[in-house]
């Protein structure tokens, strides 16, 4: 059995997008710049926002943090996205979900100009996904794909079961992993609530992406000899007298299903800290996408 | 073993759009106007588009036909499409594909406004599909869905296999038939060229939907007793000594595979005659959104 480690995987790809960016600078480019908004104070959003400007100082980004307490209009919140918009310096904009009720989240996702959008929510981006043309790839999808490729996990003709049909995890990966291309060219399985018999299923899987949401839910039984599985759930159970008082648990059953497995994520460590790094490496596409297009149409 | 009407269940919806039509009219509503541009002389093109001018015409919609010679360049197209997006009258517009080699596909597809765009292949609209948001579903899989729906086919918690991946069948039923709705809630499995053991999935179906375009290529040992199969295979075959000279092949082997089937669909007349009807039902879809959106917002 192999451990993916996406802990260390994702250092490794800090370190080539902190090489690239020091390589930028000294052509004279200009550094990738990623702005993030977040409004009220929610300790798990303000977690991952503080996470996301560390990990843009680490590997020598710009970064913006735009605070707003939760009070803000739907108006100002939009005509702030509207500015970032057209701030030539920014390169990607985030705003962290999920947002008080008065604000419409889908209004907001879908005023981020698309080609700023480097969470991939807006559906422009979504579409250009499921219809293979380049585009941003979610962070956790993203994730995973790398994971795959630099574990260089064969996909090709194997039976990927996905377990969640949640329009940033289970579809996309799905999607992903059903296109002519590596990683891909899987046959895939998309199974959801309403599935019936979901061991039937999963003990038909090569790859296994576990995207439910629900802690230990896959035991050793629903799997087969040899499979590659891949954990995404996170979630907090309490856990009394360790430091934090919770620990993180995914949907996987780990100490039962691992001595099955060719190769596993453990959580934390594994696909988790992939999803930044997704959202650094979007930022840097976007900055090239606009180079791109600066060159093939100069303003003169 | 029920056979799936497809050129009944059109001219049922025909007459019920044509009795809606009548009541817009009645109302002192706007017509429906749909817009094609005919690039070139293909003769399978001009079948098409005749029919669909003349559907058109059965139900009481305006139509317009734009025809151009294939040396028209692409700058001439897509300022043709431009217009058309400015016609305040064209509630919507298709481009019937495929294009001369100098023009890009793409290009034309994403010029047409997405609210108008009533073939579904903008990647906004395939995006909104894939997230569930309200959007126009694209000729083929919307006829698909109606004919299960009109047939009251159960969905949910049902194995569906389907067969080829492609951008404007495979893909979008793989994604509509696993949503949370009805129909949907399939469990779903897509299979493509480089699925391994086809039989394997094939034979576990509830619903088999092969879409591959191989004539005939599914046989009788390959599912199980009981199965729905929806056939989208459209391949003419030489036949000489009959009328047309050529006769219209589905992806199954209707005579070996229809006595196993509880639904199945016949080719011809079983997919293909829908595929007209959800155009016609997305450029009312069209105008209904523009008027919808007026009275929300009306021009004052």
């Amino acid at each position: 059995m192999i451990l993916i480690d996406g802990k260390q995987t994702s250092e490794a790809i800090k370190a080539e997008l902190a090489a690239e960016v020091e390589n930028l600078v000294r052509n004279g480019g200009k550094i990738p710049h990623l702005a993030a908004i977040l409004v009220g104070n929610d300790g798990a959003s303000e977690t991952y926002i503080a996470s996301k400007v560390k990990a843009c100082k680490k590997v020598g980004f710009h970064s913006s943090l735009f605070r707003f307490p939760d009070t803000i209009s739907e108006t100002e919140l939009l005509a702030k996205v509207t500015e970032i918009n057209n701030d030539a310096d920014i390169d990607g904009l985030i705003v962290q979900l999920p947002l008080p009720k008065h604000i419409s989240e889908k209004k907001v996702t879908e005023t981020i100009l698309p080609e700023k959008d480097v969470d991939g929510f807006h559906p422009l981006n979504v579409g250009k996904l499921a219809l293979n043309l380049p585009t941003f790839v979610s962070a956790t999808p993203f994730g995973i794909m790398q994971l795959l490729e630099r574990y260089k996990i064969e996909t090709a003709g194997k039976h990927c079961v996905v377990l969640g049909r949640s329009n940033i995890v289970g579809s996309p990966v799905s999607i992903l992993l059903s296109r002519n291309t590596y990683p891909g060219n899987c046959t895939v399985t998309l199974c959801h609530s309403k599935t019936k018999n979901l061991e039937f299923y999963t003990k038909q899987a090569d790859i296994l992406v576990a995207a439910l949401g629900k802690p230990g839910f896959v035991k050793a039984n629903m799997v087969k000899e040899g499979v590659v599985v891949i954990d995404v759930g996170i979630t907090r159970v309490e856990a009394p007298g360790t430091e934090k008082g919770y620990r993180i648990i995914g949907d996987v059953d780990f100490d039962e299903v691992a001595p099955k497995c060719s190769y596993i994520t453990p959580v934390p460590g594994g696909v988790g800290p992939m999803t930044i790094v997704a959202l650094l490496k979007n930022t840097l596409l976007s900055l090239k996408n606009k180079q791109e297009l600066l060159t093939k149409n100069p303003i003169t």
